[in-house]
């Protein structure tokens, strides 16, 4: 039985503003993209933060890691795709994948791991309820 | 009699991400030096959004005007001069002026006007009794 | 005789990154929804940056001007109304209004004012051919 | 013997802007402190992008991984620290680690590697000669 895959695909336009002095996107602003992406796959998938405050809890990020491999450019259009990756951790970990929108050429890859606190901002080990059963729905287990 | 000018003066260096594709500081930015000279204002003078906030009263901008005279590129150090301009009115007006820290070339200037809120977000048109207060205590009535 | 309006519009989605700890917009992240519009007015019209500087100008900004009716909120989709304005003068200047896109209600307005360079940085005083030009194929003069 | 350790300290103040409505720095801006600490590297060891592009080499970065272990505030004083990690490989890698001035918390860790471009924008596979000179300058090797 193959599972289904978590995916969103969000387009971004590269602002003048993102542009270094090299005439390249700064590589800081990948960490837009890949929130915009991220928020498309919360909205898209119902795992919103704040549907998880009112569960009691908030997911913040442990972990970022990009690597580059072309530059993005001014007036370029990009294709940030957000996948979701399984784990049997409490954690949400997520992969990114940046593509040009014409050439479809990959220039940026990454991911995201991100736990879950209480709302006393304690570290939270075993995998929230409300996170086992939106595991469920969509079929991941 | 001579009033007194209240003023602070913050010492900038221009960052590498804060500089666009032309080379120069993306005029966006001269947004975040003027509010770095204003925190400071606030923290030097006691006129923080915190103790305001206790007052009862939000301070949000209503206005914000800059002039670009010359350019700045990275690696400048910036003078950012923020001097408080008298009211009458139930606002707060600040005037900035952004000079080259070695050359003293006016590069920027600008104002900015906050006006105030009270806790149900309502427009206050008298002037608060803890900025007249505030007003009293530094010479300026 | 009516003259024609040169105006665009352009959708634009608040980021998380934009708001501030207050759960509004940083004011000056609107001078990013600015240059979106401005830069869509440009490829709308055929008077981007690009195409002056192969005609030999620059055209800087000397003056940015917000006033702030609204805040805006997280996940807000705002639609940014850039509008020429007419001037004899040898400048660029764009009235700009930003309204919620659902409520339709003004959040912020402002203006930008660009003049020209030529290639030695000087400013030019007299309106540049192609910018006479530009006028004329758009119903200007 | 033991081998010197190339390392520089640069103070960064966390501004109102980089404070997301969490009331916490945005993740993405880690990514300004590190540069600001690594620009303080390439200053203080004469490792500047400049030179590198003077000597025939571009240096752009490939890879920037950060782990978040606490928040920043607002108005918190953060100590950004930027270590050399030595490599035989054509690389230049930093380790990064952020301390609460005050606390001397360790708040986030980090790395980024940047490799060598040459003026064809190609990947340089072999050490550049001004690299393996520097590295001797500097006792590395």
């Amino acid at each position: 039985m193959t599972q289904k895959k978590l995916q969103v695909e969000k387009e971004v336009e590269v602002r003048f503003s993102e542009v270094d002095s090299m005439g390249i996107v700064w590589h800081g602003n990948y960490a837009l993209y890949f929130e915009d992406a991220r928020e498309l796959f919360g909205k898209t998938y119902h795992l919103e933060y704040l549907h998880m405050y009112e569960m009691g809890f908030y997911a913040p990020l442990v972990e970022l890691s990009i690597q580059y491999k072309r530059p993005a450019t001014l007036d370029d259009k990009l294709r940030v795709i957000c996948t979701y990756r399984e784990t049997d951790a409490a954690k949400i970990i997520f992969d990114y994948e940046i593509r040009h929108a014409d050439t479809d050429e990959i220039l940026v890859t990454g991911h995201s791991v991100q736990v879950f606190l209480d709302m006393q901002h304690q570290l939270v080990w075993q995998t929230p309820a409300f996170y086992t059963e939106w595991k469920k729905i969509n079929g991941l287990c």
